[in-house]
């Protein structure tokens, strides 16, 4: 069965996955960017980007596992832009310039419905107004047997956790505090109910997390 | 200058340092002791409980930190028991038996006033009732030259961190989730303000993080 993973998901010390004040200027919110340097710090980022560079081992190692064996994604709309409401044109393709870092289709969880929209290199943007359960049978489809990768946000992740449709969730804590912002373990109904730690190991730079589906009674 | 200290405080992945529903049964709330786990395997809390075995290693580490240049101590009334309000009478001297793990002075804060109770082995817990700076400063003169140390809960914590009073806090964070309980971080006015992450390590067991008050410009 594919699976539905989330990885580099990265909180701060006092457990939020954005600052406050989100906004063009500042997608993950005031300070947010500090706790994403972990992750721009290694070789499978900076390639990804386009850069040389960057350093190999533990975070590394977690950055590269994310970009094997997903053939499609899910994000939800505040993760896609930074508009709300209704889309006033679709001039708006996302933060990623013409050439997105997915090359394959992408979700987008949305009230709002738009037409797909095709990026250079691969990715469409699809954008589902009928909630997770069908973005996740659509992306399902279109992975063609790989598995589904769910980006963020933390509204987005909420949602599936409390679902308990992730299967695999990398989480990162990074050694900041923002003070505020969007908490990731909020709004769970006293959950998420089901999950497991399996792995829990540092470099100097992020604490690496994962979570996994606790396995079911036989 | 001597310092105010926290060690071994422990936090859930989820942000909780105490489960929900505390009460006499259940100190820590539901499921809070697995907060604990890492710490009762260490030799060196082993040997403050009289056992003998335990593991050496990062884990013992730093619990062993905390049992060196303390000569007070400080905790909240709900850490100190699970009376609240006014006390009903005065048999209540602690979870600890009649040696507590202390063996110096401990000043409990609480809003009611109680004679101070002498104990054995060197430990005698005083009640204050005029807030925490008053606390801290009996507390510093109690301890002849030796560091204070901060034990909790998370109220209390969140008291001196609001007031930058807090020189260094070991915080340890468990692979648990426990989906509710007390949080550490909350009630902090958009804080802890002028704290850095100092060190970042993990043992399997449990992530280490040290937040030390930010050095002053000159």
């Amino acid at each position: 069965m594919p699976k539905l993973r989330v990885h580099n998901l990265t909180m701060s010390l006092d457990g939020y996955v954005a600052g406050p004040g989100q906004s063009l200027d500042n997608p993950l919110g005031v300070d947010g960017e500090r706790l994403h340097e972990w992750m721009f710090a290694t070789r499978t980022a900076r390639q990804l980007g386009g850069l040389d560079g960057g350093e190999k081992g533990l975070d590394d190692d977690f950055v590269a596992r994310g970009e094997v064996g997903v053939g499609a994604g899910i994000m939800g709309r505040n993760m896609f832009g930074p508009i709300r409401g209704p889309w006033e044109n679709e001039q708006w393709t996302g933060w990623w310039g013409d050439n997105p870092p997915y090359h394959f289709p992408v979700f987008v969880l949305t009230h709002h419905p738009r037409p797909p929209v095709t990026m250079e290199g691969g990715t469409t943007f699809h954008f589902v107004t009928d909630g997770i359960n069908a973005a996740l049978d659509r992306a399902v489809a279109a992975a063609g047997g790989q598995d589904v990768r769910l980006y963020g946000g933390a509204a987005t992740v909420q949602q599936y956790l409390r679902a308990g449709l992730i299967d695999d969730l990398h989480l990162a804590i990074a050694p900041v505090l923002l003070g505020g912002g969007a908490r990731l373990f909020d709004h769970l109904d006293g959950g998420p109910q089901g999950y497991d730690c399996a792995e829990l190991v540092s470099s100097p730079a992020a604490t690496h997390v994962r979570l996994v589906r606790a396995a079911q009674a036989p």
